[in-house]
């Protein structure tokens, strides 16, 4: 029977396909730390890595046994894929499932950013600090403008469905151009890195953590945009340097950033916390009931796709 | 030359027309009080009202010269239409530039209330107060669940446009019934005001204010709701007992709330202010700096079109 470590305290119900079938550890309460991986993972098959630590060269050397490592997750900048490739480990990932949340997040904090829904709700709180008069106060329109989606995939595309029928115009950047079939679904028109930069009235940031894109969006990149941009990052923290976008905002440089992800999650800049131009979300992209329950089927599915052939998998490494 | 009185201080640009055209009286910075109203109006052909004080008989037996009230919003329960038409003076109001952003706020605070966005911001701010866990402080998923919409007017529809593409599933209850061509547009599905209540996993109220509708959701309806269920009001406070909606958002009887509109504006119920299950925004439905010109030039084209008949207007009484 393959044994399975799980490194999170998830919930059992969506988990029990993989109870039934292997010899699964899974924590009680807390989130396992790197120390006690290292211990135990000589013993495992499958391991299934959170996201406050690297899943490491050392990790998997001491994983003598280790054949597969099953993301909860989309992005996979916590695992080493290239040293997992060199020895063989599988490393699966959850794309079907993270996709639309995150893409609803993403949307929740651009509409949040420009419309101002934190800035409001944190404010009517207090004694009289909102001005309710005709103009006081008053956010950015979201209708009529255009978004520039930086990382055209699935999540940049079901980002493209919400914003177009809220009458956005999409324009984009990707490694690769994307089908034309594609382009006019969303109207969506590929324009460089920097084209986007420079035009667009909301940006957002929706490609995956790579050494090509670590740090991608710094001082010079935000230098180029409107004053009265909305800058939004639903992918990761590492793709933006978050002390010159602190910068940015409190110079006012830009207008507004919705942000769902730090550089050193769970810490985010105190700069950032005492801004009224940005918008903050605790990595909640998929951070709802109902989506953790379908993302932990998803994964269950690749564990037992992988062994089985039962379900079709979603491998990220040849 | 017609005299217009303007009882808001709003931004002169947008209003060139009309201080080309007319003798055009405006405040410097405060909105005007009924008292200064009842003064000046005997002179005045045009009133532009505000939404502070209810233009009654009073004023309008006093406007001897009264020919147009010409509001500054898509809702008019702040004019006695009635004694209006009774005295054969015409109301209008400006419909084309207020439906988009007031969908577009709706559909934010939808989003905000279901995932969470204002209590994040606020609570990220504060020290450690939230969990960043894998279930900690998780929201509620927008995709794939049923929205009912009440009053499937031209908002209503603009929210709608906004919730298909983003994965929901749409019911409605109106006055009368839409064409099967409207309804097949969005999918969308005629019910009992009733069964709206009882189904619905997001309930968004986008009806006009009327004595039909004054008190429309008090503790029955809410009983009647699912405690899963997110409540959205952009339409008018009045519609809702906000006492009732306090007290059943802090029973947890529903799951959340995301309000535009109070009973008692700018006053808000000091309950609702302390919950975590409510997003709060200042009657922002048109609050943004470039729907607020939009609206300003529309309400100019209504007078320079009732005198002149050079636009189309908005005419809301015989």
């Amino acid at each position: 029977m393959k044994k399975i470590l799980i490194t999170y305290a998830l919930r059992r119900e969506p988990l029990a396909e993989l109870f039934e079938k292997y010899d699964v550890f899974m924590p009680g309460d807390k989130d396992m730390k790197r120390e006690q991986v290292l211990e135990m993972i000589p013993d495992y098959e499958v391991l299934i890595p959170n996201f406050s630590f690297y899943t490491d060269k050392e990790i998997m050397d001491k994983g003598l046994k280790l054949e597969l490592i099953s993301n909860y997750g989309v992005g996979y900048n916590n695992i080493d894929v290239d040293y997992a490739t060199e020895k063989g480990i599988a490393i699966t990932n959850i794309p079907k499932t993270t996709c639309e949340p995150t893409a609803e997040l993403a949307f929740a904090l651009l509409l949040a950013a420009g419309r101002r829904i934190g800035y409001y709700d944190r404010k009517l709180r207090e004694h009289r600090a909102i001005d309710w008069g005709v103009y006081g106060d008053a956010g950015l329109s979201v209708f009529g403008k255009t978004l520039g989606i930086i990382g055209m995939g699935r999540i940049g595309q079901a980002l493209a469905r919400r914003a177009v029928a809220s009458g956005m115009n999409i324009i984009y950047h990707n490694r690769n151009r994307l089908s034309l079939e594609i382009e006019s679904r969303y109207n969506a028109r590929y324009v460089s890195f920097e084209d986007l930069l420079r035009t667009a009235d909301y940006i957002s940031l929706n490609a995956p953590s790579t050494p090509e894109t670590l740090q991608l969006i710094g001082e010079n990149e935000l230098s180029l945009m409107k004053p009265t941009a909305v800058f939004i990052n639903t992918a990761r923290g590492n793709m933006v340097d978050e002390k010159a976008l602190a910068k940015a905002l409190k110079e006012q440089k830009i207008w507004a950033a919705g942000l769902d992800v730090y550089e050193n999650e769970p810490k985010i800049s105190p700069e950032l916390l005492v801004l009224d131009n940005v918008v903050l979300a605790p990595h909640a992209g998929t951070k709802t009931i109902e989506d953790r329950h379908n993302m932990a089927l998803e994964m269950v599915h690749n564990i037992v796709g992988f062994y089985e052939g039962k379900y079709e998998i979603s491998r990220v490494n040849p």
